[in-house]
């Protein structure tokens, strides 16, 4: 990840093209830098052409009068003068087809990382780095990964070498482009002062409007370093770069070392500044006593923040670390994340769609973002039963459309002549434990509690439900009292094989327990059905899993029963629209698309939101049923369903869902996947039904460990609930048990973290509930190094 | 605006840098083009260079055999080989110093569609044709503005010429991801096979995998169409489109047809479609009875959208009309539009934060976007009271958070010991016509009314206003019956001298209509008070005017003197907190940034929304005082504000939302507003509280038609509310008033839309209201050609 330190200034060189004088332009930074008593760290990573013309070369005969100063390097060189994944190629082909070893990009990235941790140990003084890349920002490096997204993990500070020539003014802006689509900082634009074409005129008034520096250096004689003309090229940087310490080169130099100033400063106020304006949601202010205490967040990659520690700094100068450091992301930044932070894909899709459209009001309007999300959510967790796409702009107000849709169309299915406060007194049917959004009226689907504010009102009946987990090793599903009363033996718990056995809710629709909870589900129904006055008008769930209400998986069977019990017509003359909440659990989240197939039920209207944007930004859609849809449907405006925020169906959030879907849809096949389902079908069993990107060994294991109540982990999600008598929300009992995670953790060797360099947790718990998920293509090693951390600190609570 | 006709299939010619062979594959696909029995048209709009290398002329040299189906033009030509907005320069200087007049770049977007659409009347079999631009795809053109920026209004689907040449992969990809910025449609990829550098091996995978299709073609000769080398040249293009027509160039062709042709039919099938997988917010889908009722945006850009129209492909074959026309997007996109469609500024911010952070989970963290965004929202709206920004995802959002703020405060600053139940029953105070959001609890802060769900329950006390209005050509207050009945004339309206009067609150506090208002609040206020089961715990108003309640202006006085008695200690042991929901009004929509400057009074709380975001994509803020934000503050978790959607504070909406207020800084200064100020103040007069874009003499002279009862207009909103016995949002009677709006109105004459086609007004009413509203820089030609229509329309209703 970033790497940023106090005494030593970074900068990536990025080329607008091949050939702009990128390393001209850098020897001469290098030595000004040098002229100025610095230590000077030069890094080409891949260096192509042949050897006699090797940039480390070039600046080590160039540096200047204090070139002692100067230590320049290469990690991997290749003799052809083209694009280095041809150069690897064509080295490949000289040796006659032998086949030549490429690093992956991971191992480059931490290469380049280890290259400059070194460096930053070595420089004791003020220090100034350069990494030059190869050709332009978008030129192939040794995978074929493009320049700006091989480095991107490493989120070094820019400085644009622009072009000089005709045409280089199109290549200087789209350059930058690139690199802003990545999120790079790009601090200057230096080129050189080409009086025919003027590039540098036009790009400095261009670049002032959009707050980038630009510097136009004097342009190098021709033929430069030729055998009779290094002494001309010599002569050449000592002009650009004089003793005097003055002139543009200078300037420049000085620019760099303003913006690397102001960064660490401006990261140093964050913590001040934001304690003093933001009101974060979900935080007790009043707990939050220390600057120490707020995360500040540089940047995001994969599924890792880079986080700054203003305290790196102070360590000890020989052993200097990086003031941004790795933190894995281990809630996926609150249950978003699909494909990781920052994918280039994503920000494509966002740009694309605020440059064609920007956002289009949609009441009776169209266009191809919104309609085709549309039509692939039907064939997708609408497949088989929904017939209507309805967008708003989160799980809550998704989940108020569905209350909407679910009352309306129950009174005009039961054909009833409602009064206002019979309306008003419409109630639900749900799970203890549920939690639908934080807007007042999903609350009110909801039974009160901590969650819940003044205007509550409790507009339901909620059961407790069995759940499912693993306790010392075992598949258990857990009832509760009124459940366990009903079975002969009294018994609260029912032991299973292997989950896919608890999730094979066809083969369980006969057994005894399904006896069971169908008796108690029919009688309990009913006798709510018998008041009157509070008429039952829909069953709400969210499937498989409880989030907010604390990671409670339910047991499918149970929630197959009620949609069953609600649907039948002897109890329930008019049919109760059904919901699925699925904004946590849908779209792969826990290794499947939606809950209706696993559940042998569909829903009439069910949510989607959070992964369907792929952790980028906020949107949701309503899926319905044509019997919901036609309950709004008439000659009359006022019947219509009048709901609809200002930005619904916003192009950039459909195009980004679109496109999330389209990698995501790339991601099911993929061997990740594979090899994870495969840990989970033992030997000789047919297909399982359910798996985990988390080991099943692991589970079992931690689920033994005696302060451990039970463990559970369906698709991305691991969570582990502590033994706790005062548990619940209000309880900090996994925070306090699992503080230690937060710290990088460095036992010396290279981490899973981009870069390898060691790397804390940012976690959420609920209670005494630690939760954990990853995004839909976290790399195994980062989910093992993970749980490898996990098993340490809980089972060395354990023994303590 | 778009131009897209069946017959003609239009592509625009973009580079991936200087000299990459653009004229001499245009050349090829022309002479294929050709060669495939098609009329071809190649329109080069500036040509720079030499005379005798000019495009137009190399393209009509090597047109091939059927030549004489080729149609070659420059619209404008500069001698010197550098990019075009420097050939200006140079032939200014070569002329002594002569200013060479440039056409800005409305005018040539201008020049370049009516040659277009002359083109597309001339071809009356099948047709093909290619716009060739300048240099890169961010040359500059002739006013300075880049390509692809240049162009955009006319929205083309594009050819981007690959470069061959080393570095040629990076200036291709870079290229290409600029485009996809603008939103335009890429479909097609060409370049020269060097098989060097091999750069088309490269970029057909990398395009391959991002569904974009790339051709290779073989290169030219070297020094082509030197004097030796004419007929070198011709070989070339011979053996390159060859009789037989076959080879990769007619493949290229192929394709290109093929992107026309599911163009089309894309366009075609879409209304259908979405018929049949969307359910539209806010619209009765029993009354949109036929596919032309289905409003197909293919794009936008300024204050326009592009809309599909299938009719248009059946005029008559000699005056054949684009299938894409312009339509003034004339609510700005409701209420959202800030800076106007598709501002490439927006675009960019959103790419930038998406590939720095995508999103990041915000609780107890922090990042520069929302730190940002939050301090200038102190230091705008919230200047002077708020010190705390809470962030969700739209108004009706903010509006829920803002009420569980004022909820809870006004419980913990009256020291009162709650029950439940009387915490359900706290009531809010407001206006009659108030509007805060479509969730159920922004709603219940509402009376009950057609918008209203079920669950609805009005807790609340709604004051019926006075109201501002120009009527007859006066400036009028309108009073209600509560309020007339206390003048001592009974009198129902009081007249003013201007806007600026009724607007300056200050100096009519000591009127008798201040008294009366005052006497009138005081009195009802009390009789509210002495319910002791129905506490009132928050006063909640949309300052100045209510929206979605009709357009309805309130005089400021009023709502000054409603807070004023809030806040009488001698009415209010408990201070009761002061809500300004300010989603629709706040951020210069009405002219000025928020309201309490001009009410004289602060809110304790407030929320912004809409224009926020510059009319991109979703979020809000809830600002807050101290006072507020300590009222949650304590040592127990439980006691924090729990409210907070996955996507709170989003990157990508605060890089938007900074970018955007960055833009409204400078548009605040601008001459457009200036001009539009100084058009409100009265000659002689000081500066005018209040102003409007919109004309003050055609306001006064539509509230003088007779079917007209009122209009008014602030800032960017126009209102025109007409007589109408069944008035309500049942109403249609300003939809059917104003139908024709829809259709463009062809007058033979240049429109104000870009590119100057004839244009209709998409526009939205509240049954008997109309309204209009204009982004924050929208052209004075475009809100007269409004007015006009306008005029036009209702006065002729008038006479008939």
């Amino acid at each position: 990840m970033s790497h940023l330190y106090k005494h030593l200034r970074i900068h990536q060189v990025f080329g607008a093209n091949t050939d702009v004088g990128k390393t001209i332009i850098t020897t001469a930074l290098i030595r000004a830098s040098a002229l100025n008593s610095n230590r000077v760290f030069y890094l080409k990573p891949v260096s192509t052409g042949a050897p006699q013309d090797a940039d480390d070369e070039h600046i080590k005969r160039h540096a200047g009068p204090q070139k002692h100063l100067v230590d320049a390097h290469c990690l991997f060189r290749y003799g052809d003068p083209v694009s280095p994944h041809l150069a690897v190629k064509m080295a490949s082909e000289t040796q006659g087809g032998l086949k030549v070893s490429v690093p992956s990009d991971e191992t480059f990235v931490r290469s380049v990382a280890e290259h400059i941790r070194k460096r930053a140990r070595v420089a004791s003084g003020p220090g100034h780095m350069y990494v030059e890349t190869a050709g332009g920002v978008h030129s192939p490096t040794l995978s074929g990964t493009t320049q700006l997204d091989t480095y991107r993990p490493l989120f070094l500070p820019t400085i644009l070498i622009g072009d000089s020539r005709l045409g280089g003014i199109s290549s200087t802006i789209s350059s930058f482009e690139s690199l802003l689509l990545r999120g790079y900082i790009i601090d200057a634009i230096i080129l050189f002062r080409d009086e025919y074409y003027r590039n540098y005129e036009y790009l400095t008034q261009y670049f002032a409007e959009r707050g980038t520096h630009v510097t136009a250096l004097d342009p190098p004689p021709p033929r430069l370093d030729s055998i009779e003309n290094v002494a001309n090229t010599e002569k050449y940087y000592s002009d650009l770069v004089p003793d005097t310490l003055k002139g543009d080169i200078f300037t420049a130099l000085e620019h760099l070392d303003q913006c690397h100033v102001r960064r660490i400063e401006e990261l140093d106020s964050m913590p001040r500044r934001t304690l003093d304006a933001i009101w974060w949601p979900f935080v007790q202010h009043g707990l939050v006593k220390t600057e120490k205490e707020v995360s500040v967040i540089d940047s995001a990659w994969s599924d890792f923040f880079s986080i700054y520690d203003a305290s790196s700094g102070k360590t000890s100068p020989s052993q200097p670390k990086s003031l941004l450091q790795p933190q894995l992301d281990g809630s996926a930044s609150w249950w978003t994340q699909a494909v990781g932070h920052a994918h280039p894909t994503l920000a494509l899709a966002a740009a694309n769609a605020a440059g064609r459209y920007g956002h289009i009001m949609f009441p009776q309007a169209t266009h191809i973002p919104a309609l085709k999300l549309a039509e692939r959510l039907l064939q997708g967790p609408g497949k088989g039963w929904a017939s209507r796409v309805f967008f708003s702009d989160n799980g809550s107000t998704g989940m108020e459309v569905a209350l909407k849709m679910a009352l309306r169309s129950f009174i005009v299915s039961s054909g009833l002549e409602l009064s206002s406060p019979e309306k008003k007194n419409l109630r639900v049917v749900g799970l203890k434990g549920s939690y639908h959004g934080d807007t007042i009226g999903a609350m009110d689907a909801c039974e009160e509690g901590v969650y819940t504010c003044e205007w509550h009102e409790a507009k339901g009946y909620w059961f407790d439900p069995p759940t499912v987990s693993i306790r010392q090793g075992q598949v258990t599903v857990s009832l509760p009292p009124a459940l366990s009363s009903l079975t002969s033996d009294q018994r609260t718990i029912e032991r299973f094989e292997t989950l896919s056995h608890v999730y094979d809710v066809e083969q369980r629709l006969e057994s005894p327990l399904a006896k069971h909870y169908r008796q108690y589900l029919n009688k309990h129904m009913r006798s709510l059905q018998a008041d009157d006055t509070r008429k039952l008008a829909a069953l709400i769930i969210e499937p498989i899993v409880m989030g907010a209400g604390g990671m409670i998986f339910v047991d499918p069977l149970f929630q197959r029963i009620m949609v069953d019990v609600v649907r039948d017509p002897a109890l329930f003359p008019t049919l109760l629209p059904v919901i699925f909440d699925e904004v946590f659990m849908g779209l792969y989240r826990l290794g499947f698309e939606s809950a209706g197939p696993l559940l042998g039920v569909n829903p009439d209207i069910s949510v989607n939101a959070k992964i369907l944007t792929g952790g980028v930004l906020p949107l949701a859609v309503t899926l319905a049923s044509d019997r919901i849809f036609s309950a709004f449907k008439s000659e009359s405006k006022v019947d219509a369903l009048l709901h609809g925020h200002s930005y619904t169906a916003h192009a950039v959030g459909c195009q980004v869902a679109n496109a999330t879907l389209d990698l995501v849809g790339r991601l099911v096949e993929s061997d990740l996947w594979v090899g994870a389902i495969s840990k989970w079908t033992p030997e000789g069993a047919l297909a399982t039904k359910v798996w985990s990107f988390w080991d099943p060994e692991f589970i079992t294991s931690i689920s033994c460990l005696d302060i451990v109540d039970e463990a559970m982990a369906l698709g991305t999600v691991l969570a582990i609930k502590f033994k706790d008598d005062d548990a619940g929300y209000a309880s900090h009992s996994a925070q306090t048990l699992l503080q230690s995670l937060r710290l990088p953790l460095d036992d010396g060797s290279t981490s899973a973290a981009p870069g390898g360099a060691p790397f804390g947790v940012h976690y959420r718990t609920l209670g005494n509930v630690a939760y954990f998920m990853s995004s839909l293509n976290t790399p195994r090693a980062t989910i093992e190094a993970l749980e490898d951390r996990l098993w340490r600190l809980v089972s060395s609570v354990q023994r303590s």
